[in-house]
C-alpha cells in the first residue's frame, strides 16, 4: 500500500475524521453508538470482507489483517483517531495496530470490562463472544485486572444467524437458550453466581432482545446485559476530550460517513443498514492486497 | 510464491500425485471418497482456511485465491491432477485454475449434475449450495445442459451447524426442514416436482442422514439425495484412466495423505477426521501470502 497524502482535511476548523475498522460490518453497531454520541466527527468505516471472519483465524494472521486495514483509514482517509470495532481483532491484534498507525488506537473489550465492572455487583461475569475471542482470553484477563471474575464462551452460531437475517426467529432463541444454559452450568460448577452478561460480539447487539427474553424465561432476568458498541462509544467520548462533541442544533442524520469494503459490497450495502439503523449508501470496493 | 521442483517423483513407477483442494476442510468428504476408490494414489490436500468461507465472497477473489491453491498443489507438490473440492470455487473459479495449472482439473459441478441426470426419472432437481455457488447459478446451467430444470437455495446456517458438531442435533433437523420445506415451496410454485436433490457444499453429507429423514417426514422420501463428493469421485476414477488402481491387497489404510492449510492448523485436525472418517494426521501450516 502507497502511503498517500490524506484525504480528509486534518486544521483546526475541520471536524476529525474517526477511523472505524471491523473484519465485515457487526462493527456497524459501534459506529451507529459513535455517531449517535459524536454526530459532528467524520467517518470512514472499513470492512475487510474480502477476509473474514476473523473469528475462526490466528492471531498472526488477524494481527496482519488488522495493521494493512487501520492503515488505510489512517494513511489514505486521514483518521485522527481509530475505533476497532471488532472483538477478535482487538483481542488479538490490538498492539499490533498501535505499533501500525501513529494515531490513538481504541479497541472494544476494555470498555467493555469496564462497563461489567459498572454493572455488576459480586463481581461474577460472563462473556459470549466468536471463538477467536474466546480463545485469547482476553475478556477473562480485562476482566480479572479489575477484579472481576469472568467466564467466557464461544457462540459460534450467532453470528450466521443474525446474517441470515433470523434475529427475531424461534431457532435462534433455542440456539441462545442452549449457549446460556451451557454457559450459566458452567459458571455454576464455579461457584459463581454471574450478574452481568458481556455481548463480546459486534453482531450480537442484534440479538440483545431475544437474549434478555431468554434469560428472563430461564429465571435469570436479573442479568445485566452489556453491549460493548455502547461502552466503546462512551470511552471514545472521554477519549477524543471533546473535539468532535456536536454544536447546538447538529444531528446524527447530518453526520459525514464513508463506507469501504475489500469485498461483497452489495452484501454490506443490502445488510449494513440492520446494524448502523439507517441507510449505508454506496460502499466502496478497495483492494488491500491478499 | 516460487516454482520449485516437484516434491514428489512423476515416474511411471510411482503412483500419482492427486491434488485436492478446498477453501476448508469440507473437501475432506470428497478425498475420503477418492481415496477410497483410488487407494493406490497419492494426495496432497490443502484447505485454504486462512481465507475461507469463499462461499460469501466475490468471484474475482475466489478466482485468485483458488489459482493461488491450485498453483501450491501442482508446483510445489507435484501434483498430476486437481481436483476442486469445493463447490463455491468449481461453480466460480473452473476456467482461472484450468488456465493457472498444466493438469488435468475437475471439478464437483459437472459430476454433482451428471449424478442427478442418472437419478431424476422427471429431469425435475432441487439443489442447496452456499450464497457463493447459488448467486453463480453454475448447478442450474450444468443441469439445464443435460436437460434437467433445477432450482437453488442458499443454506448459509448448515455450514455452521456442521462446524458446531451440531450434525444430529434437534435444532439442525429444524434448520433443514425450514431451508427444504422453502425450496419444496418455490419449485411447487414454479410446476415442478421435484425427485433428486443435489447436495451442492462439501459440507452437507455429514447432514445427509438428517436431510433424508427431514425429507421422509415432510412425505418426501421418494426424493433422491446425490452426494457431489461421491459422483465426483466416480467421475475422477474414469478421468486418471486406472494409473492410480488399487493393485490386490491395496486398502484405503495405506493410502498417502498429505495435508496443507494456510491457517487453523489445530481446528483442521480436529475436525478433519469427522470428515474424513479417519484421523488426518498432522497438517502443515503453509503461507500463500495475503
Amino acid at each position: 500500500m502507497t502511503a498517500a497524502a490524506p484525504a480528509a482535511g486534518t486544521g483546526p476548523d475541520k471536524p476529525p475524521v474517526i477511523g472505524v475498522f471491523d473484519s465485515g460490518f457487526g462493527g456497524l453497531t459501534v459506529l451507529r453508538a459513535l455517531v449517535e454520541r459524536l454526530p459532528q466527527a467524520r467517518y470512514a468505516f472499513l470492512g475487510d470482507t474480502a477476509r473474514l471472519p476473523y473469528g475462526s483465524k490466528s492471531r498472526r494472521t488477524i494481527a496482519r489483517y488488522a495493521a494493512q486495514s487501520a492503515q488505510f483509514l489512517v494513511n489514505e482517509q486521514g483518521a485522527e483517531y481509530m475505533v476497532i470495532a471488532c472483538n477478535t481483532a482487538s483481542a488479538l491484534a490490538l498492539d499490533a495496530i498501535q505499533e501500525a498507525v501513529p494515531v490513538p488506537v481504541l479497541g472494544v473489550i476494555e470498555p467493555g470490562a469496564a462497563a461489567a465492572q459498572c454493572a455488576s455487583s459480586n463481581g461474577d461475569v460472563l462473556v459470549i463472544a466468536t471463538d477467536a475471542t474466546v480463545q485469547s482470553h482476553a475478556y477473562a484477563a480485562a476482566c480479572q485486572a479489575r477484579g472481576l471474575r469472568a467466564i467466557e464462551k464461544a457462540c459460534p452460531l450467532l453470528v450466521p444467524l443474525v446474517e441470515e437475517g433470523w434475529t427475531a426467529h424461534p431457532v435462534t432463541a433455542e440456539v441462545v437458550r442452549i449457549y446460556l444454559d451451557e454457559l450459566r452450568a458452567q459458571a455454576a460448577d464455579e461457584g459463581m453466581s454471574p450478574d452481568t452478561l458481556v455481548l463480546g460480539c459486534t453482531h450480537y447487539p442484534l440479538l440483545r432482545r431475544q437474549i434478555e427474553q431468554v434469560l428472563a424465561v430461564s429465571g435469570a432476568g436479573g442479568i445485566r446485559v452489556i453491549d460493548s458498541a455502547e461502552s466503546t462509544a462512551e470511552t471514545a467520548v472521554r477519549l477524543f476530550n471533546g473535539r468532535a462533541a456536536a454544536k447546538p442544533g447538529e444531528t446524527a442524520a447530518q453526520t459525514e460517513i464513508r463506507c469501504f469494503a475489500t469485498d461483497s459490497v452489495e452484501k454490506f450495502e443490502r445488510l449494513g443498514s440492520r446494524f448502523l439503523e439507517r441507510p449505508v449508501g454506496h460502499v466502496e470496493l478497495i483492494d488491500l492486497g491478499g
